[in-house]
């Protein structure tokens, strides 16, 4: 992968030894987005959930002046109605219509409304863009349910991703930062799926832009939607959750009180050892410790890793086979028989809503040793399954510690989970008792034994390339707060 | 289904309101194997697992004196080798030999040989069989398999199953008891797939009555593999593993000391819940209770049937598109990387099998509503899924409470789960956990509060046509107890 633009300029970096390129964004590349965006006179935001607002509010901002109208298409039953109306985009301006009528008439069509709604209408939505246009997708899942369907794309059309690494209240918050912060705004992934005119990369690069994006680096929309699924069943929600709750009653039956144990588990997580990786890194989090807390880190690395890889590689298999999204459709349409039911019901969660310590999350070694542990077994698999580095760290790693931690330590685990997209959270809750049960059966059980350590795997962890990795990416972040606290 | 035999007479029963047929089977039968037999020369019995050594025994001796071979056919490097030498089976006499050489050999094609290893080397077994020959199955894997991979069977041989209710041990056992016992065998299933000659049927129940099934009943191959794959996954096994988790640590909770929470869980259901059922029914389990245990199984029931229907229509949605199997074979070609760990580490099986306590288990009426509700929802939607009744009965109900349950009674669920064939212990080790976090989430935390039941719903398990087709296949069980006990 190695990109040319013919508007922006690209910068080389280095990530584990492999070369990447990126754009960096900014204001000043505004007056360049009607040259990127050539021949487009419309772009339609199909979807008002969490990155349509964002996304159609951003662009008209950034595109004001240019002639390039941008326009919100909806369901006519749809009750977002009255909020795209309160944002400015009205039928009465010319900036709202029915769905179908703004994908037919819009030349750049942001496809932008759930999992299920895509797939569910991907005939229809497909019939009505029209030839020559261009398709874009803020994830992969289309991209994933077509190939496990069966089905296949028009091939009249360009297909490209710009796939924001932060939810759409934060592409809106730090866009509307940018104004006064130089480079603040959400960092994004773009792909090229398919390009019949030889625009499309310059298209994605300039909606990157347009959002707000102050470093976009390169991706395949297969990497994205693997990335993506795997990463929201894995360490990003399904492996917390269950990693806490395993964790949790473990404190509990060792003695800890209620308190302690929810502190020292979910908040030691989403709170102290986040802040942590995010201000030093994953070696420095480990290298903070004592020398007591660093050798019960490495005890607990070394016995998650190896659990927590065989259920990761099972997730990223379930989901490369199609499996996994063939099974959320499928969830989806039972959902009308079998509404989710809300998973916080467990005693630590509802001992985390009632909590009456005081005291701060701190590093609890152990639990730190079993997070990291899962995170670089995330990290490896990826990095195996020829994923670019760029987005296995903003994926795995800064997704994690500075976007959904932060919030999961403000709201919780559970509601985070409860709350989520259907597609992640039919995943979470899927894949979370997974992992409690491999730690509770395999993991923990060794917390009490002297077994030996695997010295290797612990060396592997030192050495990796990915402490190189995520510096420069941790150096490529926004420099203001990407987490949303309300 | 209304199947048609030119040697063997067929009876019909009634169960809830449908008609079925069975074929009652004896000794006395077979004199006329040889005819349903015809053209049959050799009967290949390829693998020496759990079926092989039961049917090439028992056809062995079914058939002695009619001039029909039974031979058994392994892989050059088998270690079973000598124990098939020592039963008789040896390469002297003619009657054992290489697995491909036997397939190629035969009239009458028994693939007894693991799921994993039929999938693998499905393209040669294939080619080796001789055209006209019929290749039987004892379940349905290979169906499902064929489906899920976009294959196709030869379409010039016969294609039959007959499946056992019950392990190899017992489908020996109970074929010497027979000899003075009348009456004593395993029930089987039948299932004609293809039938290029008419023979299929009479060959099928002939199968079935060499191995000495005093009663056979007629299903197919899909449905046997659904109902099989679904069942095992269900109450057989992950359903009971993960309902005993989550009832032993909610017992704890409420101040149960370790033994008595092991025996009113697991021992509970696999032991005196179990017996009970076997002598009175679903209904007669719940009607045997003092009012108190009758108002705690119904607040029970009422509040686990939804949550179990849930992941239970999940389950068998995933088998049915062919998801289920294809994890199977690829987390079988993931073993040599990832070794199964064992299950049995938590606490409850460790208080097992320390038991101090010298109290038989008792009918924990909670305990019995979880899992009769369980039990239900798998009846009520292998009904809806169009599933033979006979086949259900057989499938979800006395499997469990005659062979299953009293094995894990014997040994324990966690062992059972340790031990039984890769593509079960696979599909309970991925499905015990989501029914435990549906039971700890949704389930148990209702038991605290004072929500109305669901009258209907419970009026539903009184008024079901199960328990009349319970009694029916009750009284068409063997006299003597199908239960493995060493």
């Amino acid at each position: 992968m190695a990109f040319n633009s013919t508007v922006f300029q690209k910068e080389k970096i280095v990530l584990g030894g492999t070369e990447e390129w990126i754009v960096r964004g900014g204001r000043h590349l505004f007056p360049l987005l009607p040259k990127a965006f050539a021949g487009i006179r419309q772009i339609g935001v199909i979807g008002w959930s969490s990155q349509g607002p964002a996304q159609a509010q951003n662009l008209r901002e950034s595109l004001a002046g240019s002639g390039i109208r941008v326009k919100v298409g909806l369901r006519a039953d749809s009750h977002s109605i009255p909020n795209v109306e309160k944002a400015g985009f009205t039928e009465a301006n010319g900036t709202r219509g029915d769905m179908y009528d703004v994908i037919a008439g819009s030349d750049l069509v942001l496809l932008l409304i759930s999992d299920a709604a895509q797939a569910d209408n991907y005939d229809r939505i497909m019939a009505a863009i029209r030839p020559g246009a261009t398709l874009g997708l803020s994830h992969g899942f289309l991209v994933a349910y077509v190939k496990s369907s069966g089905k296949a794309f028009r091939n009249d059309i360009n297909i490209v991703g710009v796939c924001p690494k932060g939810m759409g209240p934060s592409v809106r918050r730090l866009y509307e930062q940018g104004r006064d912060i130089n480079g603040a705004g959400i960092n994004c992934s773009f792909a090229v799926h398919q390009d019949i005119d030889g625009k499309a990369t310059d298209q994605a690069l300039a909606w990157a832009i347009g959002l707000g994006s102050p470093c976009t680096f390169e991706t395949t929309l297969e990497f994205e939607y693997k990335s993506d699924i795997f990463g929201e069943r894995g360490i990003l929600l399904g492996a917390v959750h269950g990693i806490c709750e395993s964790l949790y009653r473990w404190f509990r039956s060792h003695g800890r009180q209620q308190d302690d144990a929810f502190l020292d588990s979910a908040r030691s997580i989403t709170g102290a050892i986040s802040r942590q990786i995010s201000a030093a890194g994953l070696l420095g989090t480990y290298e903070a410790l004592d020398e007591g807390g660093r050798q019960l880190f490495k005890k607990a690395y070394c016995a998650c890793y190896g659990p927590a890889a065989d259920i990761l590689t099972e997730i990223y298999e379930e989901v490369e086979s199609g499996n996994e999204i063939r099974s959320v459709v499928s969830a989806a349409h039972r959902l009308n028989r079998f509404p989710m039911s809300e998973i916080a019901s467990t005693e630590m969660w509802q001992v985390g809503r009632s909590l009456r310590s005081n005291r701060q999350s701190e590093i609890d070694p152990l639990t730190a040793g079993v997070y990291v542990a899962t995170m670089m077994a995330q990290v490896d698999i990826l990095r195996a399954k020829g994923h670019p580095y760029s987005e296995i760290v903003n994926e795995s790693i800064i997704e994690a510690i500075d976007s959904l931690n932060p919030y999961m330590d403000f709201k919780d685990v559970a509601y985070m989970v409860d709350n989520c997209s259907t597609t992640a959270r039919l995943g979470a809750r899927k894949w979370a008792p997974r992992f409690d049960y491999a730690m509770t059966q395999s993991v923990l059980p060794v917390m009490e034994t002297s077994r030996e350590q695997n010295e290797a795997l612990f060396q592997r962890f030192l050495d990796s390339d990915v402490h190189q990795a995520l510096s420069v990416c941790l150096a490529l972040r926004p420099p203001v707060s990407i987490a949303v606290l309300s």
